[in-house]
């Protein structure tokens, strides 16, 4: 069985000759693990799969020619953090994995640019760039592991979203290599550029469709000076939504304003103590960033705003430390869920911000109709929430009952205006109800397009699209 | 010879059919106006044209519907300011006159988001948004006139890009017709939304070449609190650049970097004299933006850091009143120019920041190598330049020397690792000089793009797709 679904010697060397003996995974044992991403697709696949990790653009090009020749799937893997399972190998084929193309290319402070390889982690990223006094705001929340290449593949904005935009409005021109094993640019060196179709927004977000992104030539920002974070309770969510309606009625705009609830705040502190108040409904995290005299004066507002709101305590981060420690807490909450259930599932669903209240309330609904414990956290100020269910999906009743509360789940958000996912892609896990917001012509747009860029179907296949 | 290039009588009452015959232009001195745009290009079709004016998207979907059966190109239309030939009729057929479908559907100050017509003029919007306490940045600088389809067509920014991202950046949703007459939306009503390939951003900056926009649904923020400008000359152009390159390296991110040189100032002040310096060889115009206390703190640092980088004086606007003085003057540049000669020509290069003194000095040098008036005015802060060529396009000496030096502005951005256009398109105009920038790769893929959305080439046809 395991011989069976390894590839054939004459392929393996094929693929070596590409990439070197050194840089390739093809034993069943060795490949496992990257037959996962962390949606809990089940690992299934009934054609061989190896792993290469490429250490150049012209080896990318070998090999997807390689593969083009030979009709094998080419999936490409950062990180492997997908939560719709959008790196499964479902079809077999050769995991280009870019850990070896890890590099920052370029920082140029002159053009407010940098030139990154796929593989660079964006926590890497945002440090370096820090040290020119750069800012690259997107933050995918696991920035120790999560790579460029996957925040392009799903154009993840993560918490700053709210007022930097997300991945897709950092990205100036990419080097892919297409189906063929050609290597071409979509865009040009200019953060402004209307020269021909916007090529890079179809491969921002694509995961992997159409083409294999190489190299990614990123619009960065000056800084922020100063930042502060503040750690806002009440006892009702409502008061929370409306604190978040109010700050922006007042033209103020934080840079975070992120949520999480009751269950969310008792799971962090059990997990991590650190004296968040359990009593509480809600917890808003707000962070406001600008110069000194703006942060200081944003504050001032955004506490009068929540306290009119009926805020029921604000915590004040009064140093760098402190803030940090807020932060830490609340990117700890995923981790922290793992406590509560053998598994974790993370999902992610977006309604125009208005839609917010009812939303959350639908999800706990939901979480109670099916009985499967629901945290609630989010990007509030998108209108993007991420509810982590924790479960255990060996339980086959389980996995049905879950089953049927995403649907109600996706269900629940389009019937509120809102779509399927606001950052982590569509993968094979949601493909299913991509029919609920896309009409039979859009999707065949989407389709034909595909097609135009991908005719052998060879670009991580079985996903989407 | 206006008989054979008027539409048969069958064809007029197939159109007066679907718009009413109060809405349709078919004689040739009523389509006459409607066959040039801003760019200069000669009104020059060979089958015939009409003009209609839809008054709702089932209208439009009936045209292209008629359009398609009967092979016959339509125009999208909105206020015909384009640079580049985008609205030309080079082929004949339908032009698609937007200004029955200029409303403003909503405004919606939960979700931040406004719905619109494409015939909605610019100025207009940002007025309405306004009332709310809410911000429509892009500014297509003839905001009178300047539609928010044309912005879509080409995705344009103005000067408010270099804080505030283009038009791209703030359409979440548009509903299009595409060239089998059906409707269909590209996005979803998110502002975060990974569902799907990004068929919105495919669309803007398409120029009417895939489908024709009928709807859109924008992203808005809120109103920054207060603004304030500054002019600040220079008696060196490397200074004013220098100045710009401090700024950001302090952190600081005005709303507005632009630069005028002194021609520009020159001509602003014979037109209009508002006590431009008319000895000075540049002059920045800066916005800054935020909470007042952050526009007194900003404020303080761009002065500082332009006196550090010589600067001959600044005018510091002390009220709305003189905010708006100076905004003035900048905005009639296009016009003051027309007073130098029969015609004016505005051009749209763009290259990575830090080479825009090269491109500036560059266009000197070509300015005078062919004799040509040209103002120099751009965003400096993007890299995009705006020389206005002052000119007689009725000497056909002039139109050769012209040509060439179009030629080699080109080739001098691209030298620069910039590209053809910034904001204002390719158009008919530019698409010559395309393979300047794009690979025979890339553009076949845009080619076979355009051929999935409109199989029979009816969108826009002769321009640069």
């Amino acid at each position: 069985m395991i011989k069976d679904l390894m590839f054939d010697n004459k392929t393996i060397s094929s693929l070596k000759q590409i990439v070197g003996s050194e840089n390739l995974i093809t034993d069943k044992e060795g490949v496992y693990a990257y037959t996962f991403d962390c949606s809990h697709t089940q690992s299934a696949y009934n054609k061989p799969v190896m792993v290469v990790f490429p250490e150049n653009t012209k080896q990318v090009s070998d090999i997807v020619k390689f593969a083009a020749e030979n009709n094998l799937p080419v999936i490409p893997r950062g990180a492997g953090t997908n939560h719709a399972g959008g790196c499964m190998p479902l079809r077999g084929g050769i995991i280009l994995h870019f850990s070896k193309m890890n590099k920052i290319l370029d920082i140029n402070p002159g053009d407010l640019t940098c030139r990154v390889q796929p593989g660079v982690v964006v926590g890497d990223l945002q440090k370096e760039v820090e040290k020119f006094g750069l800012y690259y705001p997107p933050d995918q929340s696991n920035l120790a592991v999560s790579t460029v290449g996957g925040g392009i593949a799903l154009s993840s904005g993560g918490p700053r979203t709210f007022k930097y935009g997300s991945v897709k409005d950092y990205v100036i021109d990419l080097e892919i290599v297409t189906a063929d094993g050609e290597i071409l640019h979509t865009g040009a060196n200019t953060a402004k550029n209307v020269t021909g179709l916007n090529l890079t927004q179809l491969i921002v977000g694509s995961e992997g469709t159409l083409a294999i992104v190489t190299e990614a030539l990123m619009r960065l920002i000056p800084k922020p000076e100063f930042k502060n974070v503040l750690l806002v309770y009440y006892d009702r969510l409502d008061d929370a939504v409306n604190s978040v309606t109010a700050i922006l009625q007042h033209h103020l705009l934080p840079a975070v304003v992120d949520i999480i609830d009751r269950k969310t705040i008792n799971t962090i502190e059990d997990f991590m103590p650190t004296g968040l108040l359990c009593d509480k409904e809600a917890a808003l995290l707000i962070e406001i960033d600008g110069d000194r005299a703006s942060v200081e004066y944003q504050q001032e507002k955004v506490i009068a705003l929540c306290n009119e709101n009926s805020a029921a305590h604000i915590v004040c981060a009064k140093n760098e430390e402190e803030q940090e420690r807020i932060w830490t807490s609340r990117r700890s909450a995923f981790a922290a869920c793992a406590k509560l259930a053998p598994n974790v599932i993370t999902e992610d669903v977006v309604v125009p911000r208005s839609k917010i209240y009812e939303l959350a309330k639908g999800i706990e609904r939901l979480s109670e109709k099916y009985g499967i414990i629901t945290l609630i956290m989010g990007h509030i100020g998108d209108g993007n929430i991420h509810p982590n269910f924790a479960l255990d999906l060996r339980d086959s009743d389980v996995r049905i009952r879950f089953e049927k509360l995403k649907k109600e789940l996706f269900e629940l958000a389009v019937s509120l205006g809102g779509t399927l996912s606001g950052e982590h892609g569509i993968g094979c896990q949601k493909s299913q109800y991509l029919n609920l917001v896309l009409s039979e012509n859009t999707f065949g747009l989407m389709k034909k397009i595909k097609t135009v860029f991908d005719p052998k179907n060879i670009m991580n296949p079985g996903k989407f699209l």
